[in-house]
């Protein structure tokens, strides 16, 4: 057995306990790692188990690196929230015996596949476990074209168009009025920010469908994916998004249910800042 | 082959219409009966095919009577906008013709089925093709009680809860803030309306899953079934609402999908009264 | 200077908070005199200063009786949240003296005038300091025509309008999607619940014109006064609300303004039940 | 007497529409001159009356350069909807004549002011007649102050704060989730774009106070006035809005109220595209 501990320098407490958790496990005469979020090295199969310490940003950045790996991801809640967490910083110390002891469910995880088309040629492949945004790049309104499972879906004008998991239905899409969504369902939301039509609402779309972006004008646009990565896009460009064939496995050491938490979580988000 | 042709009195062009449809069907050697939505005898067995002439409410009230003999139903929209419907009036007369050589496909939608006990008593269970609607019945706030899949959701506060399908996605739920869901998709949305709460948002559920609704208080309540079926429950109650075993079969005689139409229709929509 | 003190029975802590500033006054000299919220008697003119022990709920009552007698009303807040309230429970002491020592200002507030006609007869005047609601009484959807200073607004279809002050636009309003607005400032919201037609949004309302709502079909409808005064109106009515002569003066104790403390009370708001 | 007629190159009907008023006038011996909207020589006193053919960007642009000129301008639709707009193209012959005779009204909308300061010292002034809009100019989330009258009103997160007028309220700020606002009033709305917290909900604030807003992490922000003009800022700055001294007056040739209008133009603005 091998484990990855994966901590955050901007996170003090991250640091020390990346630490101590790395020591007991050897001292049980388990093999543990630990790397630097920022650092990550190439994905390594040799892992039965990457536990990160830090907030929501930091597991997503783990988890789409690893996404091919199928190794069990198990989040420690160091950030404000921690809706990807399984469990608070003061629980690692219970929860390690069950860990080693395999006392625990996997909470399988659908990503987006996200491919980035140049005429025609196929430019770039990404994977998102929250969200895909296209955003216009200057002041101008957004015209984009929508294809779901091959047919027209017209044309979106406003500020952007997020395309998300049920992962991600609790963060930027949930801002722009998305709907909170079951992770154990395999679906696209496609939330409208700013539509400039009142009737462009919010739509769940079944993930056995594709959906394809495609620009009306020539106004540049910005793909932002989980917050983290992004490129500028022109004209004669298509963005392909698709469920994504791995899965993020999020190791789960308690019985409690999304449903049963996300109204606490949702309410001790208000109170940050 | 046997045809059941529905038509609608409130409707003066339904009248007509079925008549025609009728006489054309028997000049074929096919049987043809006619009914009165408001006067529809029990569920018969022996009809191949049901048309209904009307709008989406008269489709319902048919697919409902009808949701557990598994007959295809071609909705002929002779209302304002029709998003059940398969055809438009002005089309009947070639798509006849492809009903008889079967060039058509099945939409098949899924139902709630509602159980309502009282005492720990079933006392009635209803059959939903778009939404159950729990609402206060005096001007006093409503506390419900929510369990999703045997867990607690926490106590809802405000006007009332929808419990809506896919199907019901463009109806009632979204005057309520809901989104449009995909019809190939087994969720319950559950819309509440004017909660108190501002974390409370449209959730979209998982509708292998079962939700459970009870009182918190003892203020009085309406439940609401398609807008038509409506009964008034007090204290001891609880409300099982779970996929419904039948389907409701729709019977497509065009390729274009539900995304495709679906813009166009809530626009419309707009333009009624 | 005389005082009335008004307590809420079902607040514990109000009943024996009255006592001890009613005998602090008296041991001053200054008069005052204790009632029950749901006791009052027939509003008096001989007050000076009116303090109020309990919730919202609680003062909104006092200051519609009390409407049309100009008399400053303080807010002790012991409910959850008190938008209303100038101060904390806690803070009563330190604010006894200043109270004495006339250190305050006034904050005016509107109140909404209802005229209900009933066959062209008034039938009954209320004073809202919140909102008053139109709701249909059944499972139907409400038809009401709305005129704006005399010019038809069309005819809103959906479960209800809501028309709120500024003092209730962190109210019932809000729930149903209206903006949280200036108490400064003399304007009506007009919120739909539900609404049926997505063009349907909160209006913001110069409160110098005068609206009215009348049905448009037979339904009938609950006509709700800040959640506490009901009457159920059939056919042949017309309501019509107008910014009321009178206006509620709140004793300010602080320096702190609305938009300070707003984020603080909506935020708190959330975390209640 | 004397026209000024303002043309927009890229409307066609527009060209011809600009010679023949012009000749009209003339005929009559009454001044007028033609210019290009993008071509727009220095604001001029000399005209008493100032008639636009486009749509609502054109006249914005012309109503922005003339803010302190105090001249009436009369839209004339070319456009697509034309919240702005007295009259449709098509109405332009019987509309002269009572242009001539005086029988119109004038329709006062406010102005923002927006002063923009760098390191302390004023940068630029602009004039907004719909609204002004801080958005974050990377994939970052915006972090802004909000000063309200001076005090704080917390930290802002998101996506941007659109600062409107009632006019602007049928603008982007509805996209955004703005209330519909009588432009009799004087009121600024605060209409968030995608925020972070739930709480953070659209604003009504008394135009009579004013509102500063300054950034709380070093993120370069974009200004866009009007959609049209746009500058970039990032560190030390303060961006200061208050009402503007002078007012746009539209001449007004109908009886029509902004409320009469609103639901059919809503309407009408959702088909197009």
């Amino acid at each position: 057995m091998k484990i990855l501990v994966v901590r955050n320098k901007l996170i003090v407490q991250s640091m020390q306990t990346a630490d101590n958790i790395a020591a007991r496990f050897r001292a049980m005469g388990i093999g543990a790692e630990i790397e630097d979020v920022s650092l990550l090295s190439p994905p390594d199969d040799g892992f039965d188990i990457i536990i990160v310490l830090g907030g929501d940003g930091t597991l997503i950045r783990v988890a789409r690196q690893y996404a091919d790996r199928n190794i069990p991801i198990l989040g420690v809640n160091m950030g404000t929230v921690g809706f990807l967490s399984s469990i608070e910083a003061h629980e690692i110390e219970e929860s390690l015996e069950r860990l080693i002891r395999q006392e625990f469910s996997l909470d399988e995880r659908m990503l987006l596949e996200i491919d980035i088309f140049q005429n025609h040629e196929l430019k770039a492949t990404h994977f998102s476990l929250n969200e895909m945004t296209v955003k216009s790049a200057n002041a101008k309104m957004l015209n984009l074209g929508i294809n779901i499972a091959g047919q027209s879906h017209g044309v979106f004008r406003g500020d952007g168009i997020i395309i998300a998991t049920p992962t991600g239905s609790t963060a930027y899409s949930l801002s722009a009025g998305g709907p909170v969504t079951d992770p154990d369902l395999e679906v696209f939301l496609l939330t409208p920010i700013a539509a400039y039509h009142l009737y462009r609402r919010p739509l769940v779309i079944d993930a056995a469908k594709e959906i394809a972006l495609y620009p009306q004008t020539l106004n540049p646009v910005d793909i932002i994916i989980d917050g983290q990565v992004k490129s500028e896009l022109d004209e004669n460009y298509m963005i392909n998004i698709k469920k994504a064939t791995p899965k993020v496995k999020l190791l789960q050491l308690k019985d409690t249910t999304f449903f049963h938490t996300i109204n606490h979580k949702l309410w001790r988000n208000e109170g940050q800042g």
